[in-house]
């Protein structure tokens, strides 16, 4: 099969994988739903056909091994997908790997490709489940959870065959490493006309609930001296958010939810609650960052006579990726004549997890606009190719380093 | 009766009005509604207990007439509310009026005290109502309209045994003037530390509906450089619109709304909407402060890279209040010893309507925090006397230099 032939594939099995929804009309895959254990078939359909030996465990995650003993080099990605979303964010790392490891068979060495059951955590609000699980750390406490129906995350599983007990005893087995393709979700590729290129980082992140409240009020009689505008200081947290963002080189900080009470065109803004989402590849920037909003915030709150509730709600740390692999990955890319572009990657990946225990990278392919967890999810098959040739570029020199 | 028990009875009788509502435990009392008229039908019994002539009009106007011949002097306010509303809003200018009626006679020369039934326009969109049918201006096209549920302004009149047709052939008779107290709903009174205000004019007002359309994108994946934040661009005018208001004396302009979407903490704003509000005496500050805020949306909006909607909804001139009336309710102010202070009503009046062929001014009364539309809504009985005081004295005065 040429490579050609295997990029073809790769894209028309992201779109037999996108029919396969909760939803009529539009592509929603969560966890232990009748549609993911049927994904899941479909996946352990193809891993099979590849050449592998394949078992799904007690959270659905479907694993594949390629016969050869020894610690394997996993290499996959997540096959859950949020509300309304797009046919490659999980998916084409999955597809990427299963073609990697049929092209390699056992030349790669000790091999398993895994296509992770959760990772956007659309169900039950807790990400990662299923390189949790593979990892030997899920925790039982999230059986007890409840979706938006009510239902227990223990009962959604054994409806679908699964076992959430069976779930927490899960240990993580050793394994020599973690390498991941997945779409980029944001435009720097697309900006600066490259199909692929590697994470070296993985932000982490805070999240902080913002309330200011002033004083509600006619808009018509109450002069400017006399207000309290709840609006205009979260308006100036706004941009100072943005001027942070702008002076520090990789951070990215987003106000992305305001609300504002009582939201009639005739009242002064007596109180305005608004989302602070700040990521960096290094913790202290990020820490640091966080510290100066906190501040300007409150500054801008006493000024304006204004009372600041901040509340983090979230943080989590940083991850890097494992140098050796993304010195394989960076090799691999050279021969097919593209720039060596190494990103820091904004979202969280299953790399996140199973990166703590084991070297980890990723490969990101460039999307179209940048746009993820969106049914214009789209990327280039040639994009594709690049990627698929660079991962099996860089399992086939490291199993000639190794044997 | 002396001026501290026709004080008390103004309270007591606002306490009284403040019970008749169309919902359980709180107070609204809309157009066309069996509480609206069970409160005509109580104003109308005090009227009359003032030795007034009363009728009650097509569209629940309460008038009482002191018997004395010719153009009268008009007294008034309305006795409609918002949802969830005080007790003084409209009330105590019908209270005081039927107070210094009582108190003069037929030694006022012609009066006649006005009850009118909507001024809030909570039901159907629509303001003034009351004044509107009152001065021979009912628009025919206004009974079609519906409220929340569907019911036609006609269908309401007649099941309260109102009259729409009727109503749209009322003819504005002759008056001499029109005169109202109402509680200022703004807080400069308060800061002043006076009980009672003249009103010089009351504002123009544009109302205008702002939608910015930017990129909406992973807040984690997208960096500052390819941003397109409607959000950010959305506070730059919240800003702009503060700045504005302070650097131009007697401009009020507020950003009541601001919807974000699509609204969620890790997405960037594609989109914000909001509403700006602009009012002040003078129309040409209004229009160029409309038009300065128009450019300065226009120029961020360009360099952010965002798309701009401009809309204006609704744009309504200024009204001066009579010189002559004015300088009578000043002159009454005086031996009360306190400062005379002119105020420009940032909320529309029922003189608003009756002004526009007749001589109108206003008498504003401090009322607690500036507050209204709100249970909280209080005025302190000392200041309602210096109303009551006031307005009788101006009637005296205008009664006894024609005679």
């Amino acid at each position: 099969m040429t490579g050609a032939e295997r990029t073809a594939r790769v894209m028309a099995r992201a779109d037999e994988l996108g029919r396969i929804s909760e939803e009529e009309g539009r592509l929603t895959r969560r966890f232990a739903t009748p549609a993911l254990v049927e994904a899941g078939r479909v996946i352990a359909g193809w891993m099979e056909e590849a050449g592998l030996e394949v078992a799904i465990d007690a959270v659905g995650n479907v694993r594949g091994r390629n016969g050869v003993a020894g610690a394997p080099l996993v290499i996959g990605s997540h096959y859950d997908t949020v509300r309304d979303a797009g046919r490659y964010d999980g998916p084409l790392g999955v597809l990427c790997a299963i073609e990697v490891a049929a092209a390699l068979g056992e030349t790669a060495g000790p091999l398993e490709v895994v296509a992770f059951s959760d990772e956007e955590g659309t169900r039950y609000a807790v990400a990662y489940l299923g390189s949790s699980a593979y990892r030997g750390r899920f925790e039982p406490a999230w059986l007890a959870l409840e979706d938006a129906d009510g239902v227990t995350m223990a009962a959604a599983l054994e409806a679908v065959g699964g076992d959430g007990e069976a779930a927490t005893r899960q240990v993580g087995e050793p394994i020599a490493g973690y390498l991941e393709v997945h779409i980029e979700q944001g435009p720097v590729l697309e900006d600066e006309e490259l199909p692929v290129g590697v994470v070296g980082a993985i932000v982490g992140q805070t999240r902080i609930r913002v309330e200011l409240t002033g004083r509600a009020g006619h808009a018509g009689t109450v002069p400017a001296a006399l207000r309290a505008d709840a609006l205009a200081g979260a308006a100036e947290l706004v941009l100072a958010v943005e001027e942070a963002m702008k002076a520090t080189s990789g951070l990215v900080a987003t106000v992305g939810e305001l609300v504002v009470e009582p939201g009639a065109a005739n009242v002064i803004p007596g109180k305005a609650v608004l989302s602070l989402d700040v990521r960096h590849a290094e913790d202290p920037i990020r820490d640091g960052a966080v510290r100066e909003l906190h501040e300007a915030a409150t500054q801008l709150a006493a000024w304006r006579g204004l009372a600041l509730d901040w509340q983090v709600l979230q943080s989590t740390a940083s991850m890097r990726m494992s140098a050796t692999l993304v010195e394989s990955l960076s090799s691999a890319i050279v021969p097919e004549g593209f720039a060596v572009r190494s990103l820091v990657s904004g979202a969280g990946h299953d790399a996140v997890i199973v990166g703590r225990d084991a070297p980890a990278a990723m490969l990101f392919v460039r999307c179209l606009g940048g746009v993820s967890h969106s049914p214009l999810e789209s990327v280039e098959e040639a994009d594709v190719a690049v990627a698929l040739s660079v991962l099996e570029r860089a399992l086939r020199a490291r199993a000639q380093a190794s044997a």
